[in-house]
Parts: C-alpha cells; sequence; structure tokens
C-alpha cells in the first residue's frame, strides 16, 4: 500500500493537520481517470493481466459513480482512499499492483492539471457569457450619453456602451491569457514517480494521449517539484478578479443616490428591515472583495513554494486548497457580474442631467 | 426582521454567493450570547416585558444547547437564522422585538471579538504548553555541544538548548503580543447599530459588561467600519507562524541523513511504501506551509479593507474566513510543533562528530 | 578588518548585487552611535587603551558630524565603509580594535532598532497633530447634519463631525500599538555577535544603557536571527495606512462633483491643462496608493523570513528596504492627511440638500 | 502646458509626495521616443508645420543625447519636465503644440509598455545564457551520480545533470511565458488622450507603427485605466524569481559542509574575519530573497489596482516603482545564478560517498 506508518500510529490531531482528505473531494473524479489510464498502460506493458485490468477497473469505475462509496475516515488522502477502496473491492493481488511505477508525487500533480484544464474551460465559458452579455448591453446603450471620469471626477463625455466595451475588451485578454495557461497545465507528469522516475518499463506518452495531455513533462524532477504552471494559472485568475472588482466598483458608485446611473435589479441587491427603502450592492461589493481574497490565494502559494528545495516537500499539499478555492471563487463572481450586468437598469436622465450640470 | 428582500427573489447561485451561513457555525454561540446580553438590556431599559424576556432567553437558550435545531437552508447568515428560529419559539411579538436598536452591522463585529477573546485565550495556552516543552527540553540538552550556523555555514559551537530557548524567548513575545491585542479587541460595539446608533434609548455599557468587554467603542462609525484589532490580531499571528515555520525549518534540516543531529519521533513523521526505511517530517513541512498560508490571510483581509469607504459595506463579511481559519491553523501548528519538540530524540554523537570535523 | 574576501574579487556585477550601501545612508547615524557605546565599553573593560578609545571617538565624531566624507565606493555596506574610515583616521591599531566582540550580525539589528525607535517618535508626533487637526475640524462641524452611508447607500443622519472623530478614534489606536511595538523594539542585541556571543568579557548592559534600550535581548540566537520585532512595527504600520486610505476613499468620494459634501484646498489638489475647472484629489489618491505599496513590503519581510533556517543569512539584508521605505511612506502620508483635512472646505449646503431629498 | 495649478501653490511637502520624478529616469528615453512618432503624426495630419515638427525634433533629439540637460527640479514627473524643455528650446509657439490631442494618462501607458518590451528582451537574453549554462554544466555532469531527496530525505539515485536540466526546462517556461507577455503588452495606447480620446483627427495607427507595436488598445478607457498587461508582466516575473529561489536553495544547503556536494567560486561567496575560512553563500541567500520582495511587489501592483473605478487615477503613477524595481531585480538575479553555475565546483566524491552510505 502507499503509505505505510512508522512503528507508531499518528496522534489524531496530527492526522488531522496533515490530512488533505476534505480539499480531496473535488480532485476525486481526476485521480480516478489517472489511475484508469495507469492501470491500462500497466497492461499494455506487461505488468498487469488483462484479468487485474478488469478487476481494477470495475472498482474505479464503482469509485467514479458512487463515490460516497469510498470510505475516507482515517486515510491521510483521496489516493490512499481510492487505493485502499479499489484493493477491497478488486483484491490485493490485483488492487496492490494498481501503484506500481506510480507514487502519490507525480500522481497529485496529475490530478491538479486535469481539474484545472476543467476549470479553465468553465471560466472561460462563464466568460464568454459575461462578453456577450456586456456586447448586449453595449449595443443598446450605444446612443446612451454619459459623463466619463478621471479621479472620480467629470472630465469627458462618453456613452454608457463605451464603458462596458472597455470591460470586454479587458476580459478579452483575461480568456487570451487562460488559453495560453492551457498549453503549460496540459503537460503529463505522470510516471515522474516519487521524483526521479521508475525501473520498472513504462509508457508515459500512451497515458499523457489516454487522459488528453498534448505532451509530457520530460524532467522527472521538473515534473514533481515545478508549481509554476500552477502559479501562472492562480495569477491568471487573480489578474481577472481585479477586472472584475474594478467593474463591481464602477457599478457600486454609480449605483449611489449621488450619480445614479444605474440601478441594480432586485435580484442583485439586497436591502434591511430598518431602512426597506435602500438598495445595496451586496454582490457586488463581495465580488470586489473576492479579488482580495484571490490575491492572498496567490501569495500563500508563492509563499508556500518560496525557496522550496526540489524535490516533493509535503508543503505543496497546502497548495490544493487556495488553488481550488480560487477556481471555485472566481467562477462564481463572473457569474454574478454577468446577471448584474444583464439586468441592471440605465437611468439615460440622470446621466443627461449630470451631464448638463456639467462645465 | 432582519433583512427583507426586494420584490425579486436571489437567485439561487446569488444567495450561495451571499450567503455566510457555512463559516457562521463557529460564532454561533457569540451570536447567541450576545443576543441574550442584548435582550436583558432591552428588558432593563424597558422596551421587553418580563415575559417577552423570558421567551426569547428560553429560545436563545435552546439555541445555545442545541444548535443543530437551528434551520440555516436559505437564509443568508446565521444571525437571520438564529432570529427566525426565536420568532417561531418565542412567537413574533416577542421575538420579533429581539433586534430592537440593533443591526447585524454591530451585531456581526461583536460576534467576532468575542471569538477571538476565547482564540486568543486558546492560543496562549498552547503557546504556554510549547514554551514550557521548549525549555524541559533545554534543560536536559544544556551540556549537550552542537555547532550554531550562520549562513546554514558552520560558524561557532553552541549547545542544543541554547536553540530551543532562542525559540522560546521569541514565542514569549508572540505571547506578549497576544495580551496586548485583547486589550483592543475587548471592546464592545454592541450598540452602534447599522453606523449611527438608535435613536432608543439603551445602555451599551450593560451589555459591555454582561459580556465580559472592558469598555465599549464609543464612535459608532468607528464600531461598525474598522476592523483593524482584527487585522492586529491576525498579524500577530502571522508573526507567530513565521517562528513556527522558522522552527520547523530547522528540525526539518537537522533531521536529514547529512545533518543528522535529531531524529522525529514516528508520530511526528511520515514514510512511503515504496522507501519505508524514510523518515519524513511532513507535519514540521506543513507547519512551514501553514506560515505561508496566514501571510496569505492577512493579505486577503489588508486588500479587503483597502479603500473601503466608511460604513458597513458586504464585503467585510469577507473577512471572517480567513480570519477564522488563521486561528484555527495556528492553533493546530503550535500543538504539533509541541509534540514534536517534546518527542524527538537528540544525537548528540552526531553533533560530537561535526564539531570534531570542523576547524 | 570586518569582511575579508576569499581568493578572487567579487565581479562588480555581483558586488553590486550584494550591496547595501545606498540604503544604509539613513541608518548611518545610528551605526557610528553604535560604535561610540561599543568603543567606550570596550575601553571600561580593558580592552582599549584611552589614547586608542579617544582616536576612535575622534574619528566616529568626525563621520557624524561630515557623513559625506565617508568613502562608500566598494563597500559592501556602511559598516565596513565606517570601520575603513575610523581605520584611516584612528590608524590600524586602534581603528582595528573597534570590532572587537562585534559582528555585522549584532551591529545591524542595533542600527535598525535605533533607527526604528527615532521613526515611531516621528511617526506619533504626525499623528498627534492629525489627530489634533481631526478634532479641531469636528468641533467646528458638530452642528453640521450629514448622510451616513452604508454599502455607499444613505442610511442616517449624522454629523461630519461624526466621521472626523471615528479616524481620530481609530488613529488613537494606531498610536497605542506604536508605543506597545516600541517595547519589544527597545532592546539591544549588541553583544550577540554572530550569533554565538564572545569569548571576550563585555558588558551588554552598559552599551545598552548608554544607547538608552530598556534591556537586552538575552539569547544571542534570537537576537541575531529574530526579526519579529521589525514584522510587528511594519504590520503596524500597514494596519495604520489602510486606516489613511479609508480616510482617503472617504474624501475622494465626498470630493465628487456628484456627492460634493467637501473641497480640497488647492495645494492638495490637482488640475489638468486640458480641463482647468477639474480639481483631482491626486494627494488623496496617492495616501490610497501607498497602503498597498505598504502591504508589498509587509509582504515582503514576511516572506523574506519565510522558512529562514536560524542564524543570519544574508537574505535579512533585504528587510531593510521595505522597512524603512515603509516609516519614509507612512510619515509622509500621515502629514499629507494631516494638511488635507486642516484646510479642507466644508459644504455645509450640499450636506442640507442631500438629506432633505433623502426619504 | 500640461499640469496647471489651481491658485495655491503646492506646499513642498505635497509636491515631493506627489513626485515621481526620480523614478521617471529609466522611461525617460521612451517618453522622448513617444513624443517623436506623436509629433510627426500630428504634422502628417496637418497639426504641426514643418518648421513646429524641425523645432520640436531636435529638442527632443537633444532631450535624448543629454538628458542630463533637462531641469526637473519642481516638475512633478518627466513628462512636464520633457514638456518644459522643448517648449525652452522650440519656443512656446511650437513646442507648446507638441501635446495636442495627447494626455499624461495615455503617455505614461505608452512609456511602460514600450520599457517593459525592453525590458523582456533583456530578461529573455539573460535567461537564455543561464539556461546555456545549465546545459552546459549538465552535460559535463551527466555521468555524476548523486542522491535524489524527497522531504529533504534521500530517494532515490540520480545525476547531478538531472537536476541542472530540471531548472533548464522550468525556466524555459518562465522565458515562453514572457514571450507571451509581450504580445498584450506590444499594444499603443496612444491617442486614448485623458479617458475618452481626442476631438482633434488623429491616426493612431501611425503611431503604432513609428514606435513597433503590433496593434492598438482600441477602446480609450480600456487604454488608459487598464494595468493587467503589467500584472501579468509582473506576475511572470515573479514565477520565474519564485525558481531562481528554489535554485538557490538547492545550492545553499549543497554547499554546506553536511552535504558538501558543490562548492561555490570565490567570486560567488563571501567570507567573514571572524571566521576566514568559511564561505558564505551571500549572492545566493540575496536571490532567495529577492524571490519574496518580488512578491511584495506584485502584491503592491494588485493592491493598488484594487477597485481602483475607471479612468485614470493618480494611484496608477505608484504602479512604476515597484513594476520597475522588479525588472531590474529579476535581471540581476538571472546573473547571478548564471555566474553562479558556470563557476560552481562539482564535489563529485562527497555525491559518491553520501550514495554509498545510503541504503
Amino acid at each position: 500500500m502507499y503509505r505505510s506508518r512508522p512503528k507508531d500510529k499518528l496522534d489524531d490531531h496530527v492526522l488531522k493537520f496533515l490530512s488533505s482528505i476534505q480539499q480531496d473531494q473535488s480532485i476525486l473524479y481526476y485521480d480516478v481517470q489517472g489511475s484508469e489510464a495507469h492501470s491500462i498502460m500497466l497492461h499494455e506493458m506487461g505488468h498487469l493481466t488483462s484479468g487485474e485490468l478488469k478487476k481494477i477497473l470495475a472498482a474505479l469505475e464503482e469509485a467514479k459513480q458512487e463515490p460516497d462509496k469510498i470510505e475516507t475516515e482515517g486515510y491521510e488522502d483521496i489516493h490512499e482512499a481510492i487505493e485502499a477502496f479499489v484493493i477491497k473491492r478488486a483484491g490485493m493481488d490485483a488492487g496492490g499492483k494498481m501503484h506500481t511505477a506510480r507514487s502519490r508525487n507525480d500522481q497529485v500533480v496529475l490530478d491538479i492539471r486535469m481539474k484545472i484544464r476543467d476549470d479553465i474551460n468553465d471560466v472561460c465559458a462563464a466568460l464568454a457569457s459575461l462578453i456577450v452579455g456586456l456586447v448586449t448591453r453595449a449595443q443598446e446603450s450605444k446612443r446612451v450619453p454619459m459623463p466619463m471620469y478621471t479621479h472620480l471626477q467629470q472630465a469627458q463625455i462618453g456613452t454608457f456602451s463605451h464603458f462596458l466595451l472597455s470591460y470586454a475588451y479587458a476580459l478579452m485578454r483575461d480568456m487570451e491569457r487562460l488559453y495560453l495557461v492551457y498549453q503549460r497545465v496540459n503537460q503529463s507528469p505522470l510516471g515522474a514517480c516519487a521524483i526521479g522516475g521508475s525501473s520498472i518499463s513504462i509508457d508515459r506518452k500512451k497515458t499523457a494521449i489516454l487522459l488528453g495531455f498534448d505532451s509530457i513533462v520530460r524532467n522527472s524532477i521538473d515534473a514533481t517539484s515545478s508549481r509554476d504552471a500552477f502559479l501562472e494559472y492562480v495569477a491568471t485568475l487573480a489578474i481577472l478578479m481585479s477586472t472584475l472588482g474594478r467593474i463591481a466598483e464602477d457599478f457600486i458608485i454609480w449605483s449611489t443616490t449621488e450619480f445614479g446611473f444605474i440601478e441594480l435589479a432586485d435580484r442583485y441587491s439586497s436591502t434591511s428591515s430598518a431602512m426597506p427603502q435602500k438598495k445595496n450592492p451586496d454582490p457586488l461589493e463581495l465580488t470586489r472583495a473576492k479579488a482580495a481574497i484571490i490575491t492572498g490565494n496567490l501569495v500563500s502559494i508563492l509563499g508556500i513554494v518560496k525557496a522550496l528545495p526540489s524535490g516533493y516537500s509535503r508543503d505543496l499539499q497546502d497548495v490544493k486548497p487556495p488553488l481550488l478555492g480560487t477556481s471555485a471563487t472566481t467562477l462564481d463572481a463572473i457569474k454574478v457580474i454577468d446577471g448584474a450586468v444583464r439586468s441592471l437598469k440605465i437611468n439615460k436622465n440622470k446621466m443627461r442631467l449630470t451631464l448638463q450640470s456639467s462645465w
């Protein structure tokens, strides 16, 4: 089995401290997929019989379909838990071989790379919808004159659509960046094992192809130690969130009584019992806050890898929560801004009045 | 009731985005306590009859004893959920008055202040234990000569206890700092309401005394807008974690085969199936990583409050998760280092050999 | 002499990379003071004759009075440069003994501690002036009704003075924190030498008293390795800057044409040739930006010490620039806000009009 | 002229606070180039006569050749100072027209984009040299067996070249990223003016072509407000520095007496007078520290743009110092690692001995 203990058992509080099992739910699916590809390759290279392969695949398929059946209590991470599940289902003879020529060091990087690939697609789909929303609203408001501001002081005459399109342009660069990150993420680390590869004959390109990777990370130290592609992904989302936060800021200011240029839809605002006539831009404020949260996540990851020696260190486990959290938060925030943009009301009159009273 | 909606209902994804209900479990207890004190004060000021007070207190007591009974589904935060619970138990007539002269803006700051007070005590207790552990081990190793390093190069002769005591001194400053933070945390914001206090007669000092506060935050804008005491708390823990991370680094280096000065106890190390003779310092590596995580949390909070206008904004809700996470993580990390210190084996021979071979 | 080279000379670009000589100008004065106290102690302990002491003190006094005479070209830091200056003036026999029982490892920490002490006093003096300014303006505006905002939406009626006092309260906590930091800064590390103290008899308390320290940092590893007091200082200023940035934000919003509650004095605003009637709140915007700059400085220092082993490492040299920059920037920003507060014009009419049109 | 003052003059301390003139020296060259292209375009569009253009270009050429002649005292930034210089040389009639249809808002973004283009080329050239150095040393050490580590514990047998190539692979990704950033940087913002473009007929594509840009930033709000390309650049360097810092960490550990796998050349190490036999890896330690410094710079810039409304705000001026500092520091650090790699001595014996004593 994967991780054997030194003689003494871990104290409960140490096990809890070491365990990543809760965050691992979101990579479970990818872990199973990776194990499927790895097992098929092991079979093709002669390390697993057809019978063993079948048993393993059946167990893995069950794990994928009914993940709740996987016992997680007492395991340090999902890799252990799935291995134990497979051994229970497929027997020690077959299941025990599933991790031949593999280590959790290359496995965890594989899982996260697969997860990021899907997240990039989700984020880009949401971004595309938001950009469509912005352009749609821009089309209907291209004749709506509105003051433009520098230093938050009235500066020139523009249109509301001019602002919406400025957001769309910036977000298109974000999408472009995500597309470019994908290339560096989409390389398979599988086969690098603990750090130095395996003495057993394996076919790294085979698993890469089965899992849809463009290529492999050639150097095994690089494959298990480097996290620069993850950093690039999180930095890209931090930049994207910075743009969303600035859009939120514009909308918050414009929906004050004093500016009054837009009115948020009821379902994108809150109120309070004491002052029911108020319309508070809570979802926008939280989007603004999330930009700061993601900056913090990026700092956490940059800090974790700071001055870390080559070779897997357990520190790298803590990259997962801020990385996964960044994906989820960004996706939510894009959808919130999308909904807010599509549903907000434009107060042309207030814009016109402000322009008239301006010099 | 607390938060009434504009006409349209929130979309599910917006509600999820707005909701802090999951993080709020850890302030539930304090929220109930705060409501008890507030209700008693309302009664003493003549705003609640004895009967109403009794009903409210009974409901709150039930909430405290059996928090699982509180319905949270569909509520944006724990304040709403508890209010709804009380109204259901105590009736609209009594329960509906519980929030007289109060807002979730002063309430949430109150809850977090009470939570931090307890967390400071917990962290200090754990720190005290760790310091005792360090001093104990120092006493038994004060005759153990060991090389001292600058730039990780052998520099002078010292003792193992000299290092342990250097940690103890640093951690005592951390404890001192926490004690000082407590003073600024231990001031009651209750009664500041949304931002400008209440026109209803209340006794802010009364609730402060009931809840064990030293004094009140006098200015109501300050009470609801400022988060500097929270920042101070998180910064203090970030500094403490930085010290723990450096202790971890020393131990990681000293437990390499090459240095070999100490050996971690089995229950504070991990191994791997492929190389069962290895002893990996996983809990120490995670402690090192946690220092970076907490730095990220601090950055998140500093980022959230950056350039936030006076008056409660929903952004401030997002201060909670990094703040609460910082408390919990720091507490865990202290205990891990405490256990590691108390159980590690000192290799006097290796220290002596290194000194002999040194110039 | 202090730092002797291995055989080969440093390449120019490496020397430039290693050198801190430019940032060191601001600790030159303290370095000289520290050398004076150290030399007096060395004399009292019998390591320097009266004649040697006189020569050294004369050279140091010259260095203090005419710092421009100190050759810095080719030296890695100010400690080396001053030592070379003293040797040139006092001769190798006397000057060469000045660093007996001292290392640049304890010396640099000493210098920075002395610098921070003075900076704390300067910052507190500037803060006191700002608080006086706020209270003065508050007194004259306590009858000026003004809308209060939550979520940047009009919420309750308050007064302008209510806001000004909320700032004053927050800044008083900042001053309180600085006072508390002073205690942990004001401890002498001198005598810790490279890491393990000195075999030569010295009197650490003597130098501490001469230099105005409350006490000494007892443990020599702690004295040379720890930077927690510096982190505490920078974190405290980051929190203070966060408050200043929020004041700036309020003022920026209130001085828009749309809100129009205040008007900045000409000398605290800018304009542009194209739109001369505009009044841009540039000094406030830069104050807001500085809050982010200081957060970055704090992250730099937390990152530098992250996972640094015990004992001086050259990494610690890079703590200086962000630390010194934080002091200077904070001081400037306080003065800018002070001047802006004292000179801004309150538009009572606009406040009244807004209140009247509000529900 | 560019920036006219409101009636009152700025206080000296406010001018100092506002001024970016010192940091601007490194964009002076680009500012002049931009003005040349802009003036040529103005002439082609009929806004400047041949005579006026000649006078302006002569003055600008002088500014480029002898930048020390440009008076900077009393100016807030280099744009003002150069304009004043041109007006003095070319006369008010010609020089005063140089900024027709231009604002410092589009000008400063233009300058920084041009500066980043050159910096990317410099960084990539230095990276290429470092990669060549790594591969060269790898070729000569591919038969040098060396232990590989996970968790800093001996794990598998590898070779020294395996490590060097892992660095080379990672750095090639950094170079790839810089190449991709270049595309988004290399778009001309010129012509966006203050925020909304100009009513005067200009040819944005003409200036873009003259200055070597691939295309223009179409939307004028986007062109003056967005800083995502700058963030992307700094984030890319932060990731690169994180890799360099990890290489430095490996080398620092390997050059301890205990590991002893490599020995730094004298000119890439330091020593101390007290312990002249020590060889301290100071340049590597500073490289490690610089990684943290750059993370702080990234945080500063992310913090500055956080929640900034659309349209130029003076906050953006403070993006310059951390951005320019990041370029310079990264370039220095690459060269230091390059020199260290090429000059370090490999201790094959120590590697072999460690492998033999290992299980």
